[in-house]
């Protein structure tokens, strides 16, 4: 343990990237952190590198370059721009554990830059795995590479796995808070705004994710991403509604034995397990504490009303790209609705049709997915103008 | 895994013991039964070798020797009866497990033994750790053995801990059903009979710890086995009353996540995995499904109307020979209640008295455990006849 743990973190200013410096910051003698980069937040991400002085930095917005560049002159911090240097970065030689927190479909490339140049992945960009999980997993196995999973439910299942190997998994059940709008009928989602949909219940999360909370969809992705990080069987998967967001996910072994973790809902756990794994470091996280939650609820999801997790339920269940294509949609609905262009219930509707509309393909080709992400855009754009 | 696992019951007629073997039948290419062993009850004893055709069988009660051995006359089964052929049979080289399910103190004798013929400790009979736990780790770390727990709440942290062993424990839960009398007051309990303790809300167990658990003795004691069996301090040990018994015991660790074992009450799983660790076998055992059991609720355990788990928490704190004069009073205590001598508060009442008149003594020493079980035992008996 005496050398330090080189973290790379793709996505610094997000809901996770912030945190994830939080954690970091917390074992400046056990963390060593080379690499910060964002989308286009220039002013966080400077402030950033002032305070943690990495090795380089990124601002994928390349109109914002001189205004970093200019902004670190007196720093010692190499500052690059563009898609390019963000899959450049992850393969430099200080870096242990590339922490991928990018949102959407903009975390495929890097991820595999990083997988390819031999880095552990702490994996919080889910849509990596959904997109295009059958390449990833494939190429991680190929270059012995490790993907530990930070998003809370995944890490759940994967604590649950520790020292399991040589036991199958019968079954998981990732849980669900169920979201803003749990319980409620088709008439009252009807009249949802994006105000309503922004409030989480549990979790403070980026304004996409939050959505996809609402919606279901997030879930839908976790049970895609689920598959392709635990090997299992669509439906070796089920979805538990689970309000209190105590129990984060179990796992159901083959001689009927069922482990679950547990804990307050605070995603600084599972991103520092992420980049620790299989060491747990000391925190003073608050603790759980049965006498605040003596009743832990359990519910079946609704998934005639929440459309989303039963249209992911049927991208995993035939395969090919059409996860792909499920979640290019559904980047492109979600956005809509957050301009207002599209109500909530039209989500899952534009969703629908854009996979109903593509071009089946099972080749776990990088470049199919390039296109199927494209195609599924445009389509999606298509159907919005139309309603 | 060609090599079948050699395995000794001792208690093969009591609760333990029956399920024990019920889980063996299921895997006849897999385990290989080669030690049965009864108190008393030679008609089930005589069974069980017909159909089992162990090595060799042994009776403790010696007057019951001869019927055994002329029901087995046909068999090719050797025939033991008394103290000391329990303790010898569990060196037998065919045997890799040994099944320690005798009642109460009884048990510590044969599981010495056994730990110092190395052979690995399926540990059903609690009181041996809370009898002499000190002198019984000692012993096991000495002779490289490992001690398998089969209580359901020690069997759910020994889960939880699996693959965790470079990491701290915070904090151990175990949970109570609350037993029969959960929520009831001192003047409610003044009125109970042995017919309503008899009565578990969860779990078929036998008499004497059906009424432990209905006293919270039986949490009790499962707190100073817990102490034993993951080195922990008193206060990393708390009891959670949980009356559905579905969540089976937790583990929290130093940075805060906390795991749960889980599934529907069934000793055949703990007693499985105690046999099998690492491995997982297969089973049929029916599956906890979230719909029965959509509240999971928790409550604090009652520690001042239910004396006895106070007193467990206080001779583990003072420590020495105090925990194994509580379980000889104890045991005699409830012998009393099961015979109507004495009524049920009066069970912590002895429980107490006879703990307040223990000559302190720290010494982990064998011959210091017997004499303190002695003048436990009397001092209780007398206690009783005052009532």
């Amino acid at each position: 343990m005496s050398e330090k743990i080189g973290i790379a973190i793709l996505g610094s200013t997000g809901s996770i990237g912030t945190q994830a410096l939080e954690v970091i910051e917390s074992y400046p003698d056990r963390f060593d952190l080379r690499v910060l980069t964002a989308h286009s937040n220039a002013a966080l991400l400077i402030a950033q590198a002032k305070k943690f002085e990495p090795q380089c930095v990124v601002i994928g917005d390349e109109s914002k370059y001189l205004l970093v560049k200019e902004a670190l002159e007196k720093e010692d911090i190499l500052v690059y721009a563009g898609e390019n240097a963000l899959a450049e970065v992850t393969t430099l030689d200080s870096v242990h554990v590339v922490l991928t927190a990018l949102v959407g479909y903009a975390g495929l490339k890097p991820t595999l830059a990083a997988i390819r140049a031999k880095k552990n992945i702490a994996l919080a960009n889910k849509e990596t795995l959904v997109v295009a999980g059958e390449l990833v997993t494939k190429e991680a196995r190929k270059y012995g590479v490790s993907i530990y999973p930070v998003d809370s439910e995944h890490s759940a299942i994967f604590q649950c796995l520790t020292g399991e190997h040589m036991n199958a998994i019968e079954k998981i059940y990732l849980t669900a808070s169920g979201g803003p709008f749990r319980g409620w009928s088709t008439e009252q989602l009807e009249k949802v705004k994006k105000e309503h949909a922004l409030k989480h219940p549990n979790w403070v999360m980026g304004a996409k994710i939050t959505i996809d909370s609402a919606s279901l969809m997030n879930k839908g992705l976790e049970v895609i991403e689920a598959k392709w990080l635990f090997d299992l069987k669509p439906e070796q998967i089920d979805v538990i509604v689970h309000p209190q967001s105590i129990v984060h996910s179990l796992v159901q072994f083959e001689d009927g034995s069922m482990k679950a973790q547990m804990g307050l809902p605070d995603m600084k756990l599972p991103i520092q397990y992420a980049l620790t794994f299989p060491y747990r470091w000391k925190t003073d996280f608050p603790r759980f504490n049965f006498m605040d939650y003596p009743n832990l609820t359990f519910e079946q999801a609704d998934r005639k009303t929440f459309r989303n997790l039963d249209l992911a339920f049927e991208a995993l269940t035939k395969g090919g790209n059409l996860a792909c294509s499920l979640n290019a949609a559904n980047e492109v609905s979600v956005a809509a609705f957050l301009k207002d262009e599209i109500s909530f219930l039209d989500i899952a509707k534009i969703n629908e049709a854009t996979m109903n509309a593509t071009q089946f393909n099972t080749s776990a080709d990088y470049d199919v997915y390039v296109q199927t992400d494209q195609l599924a855009r445009e389509y999606a754009q298509n159907a919005i103008q139309l309603i």
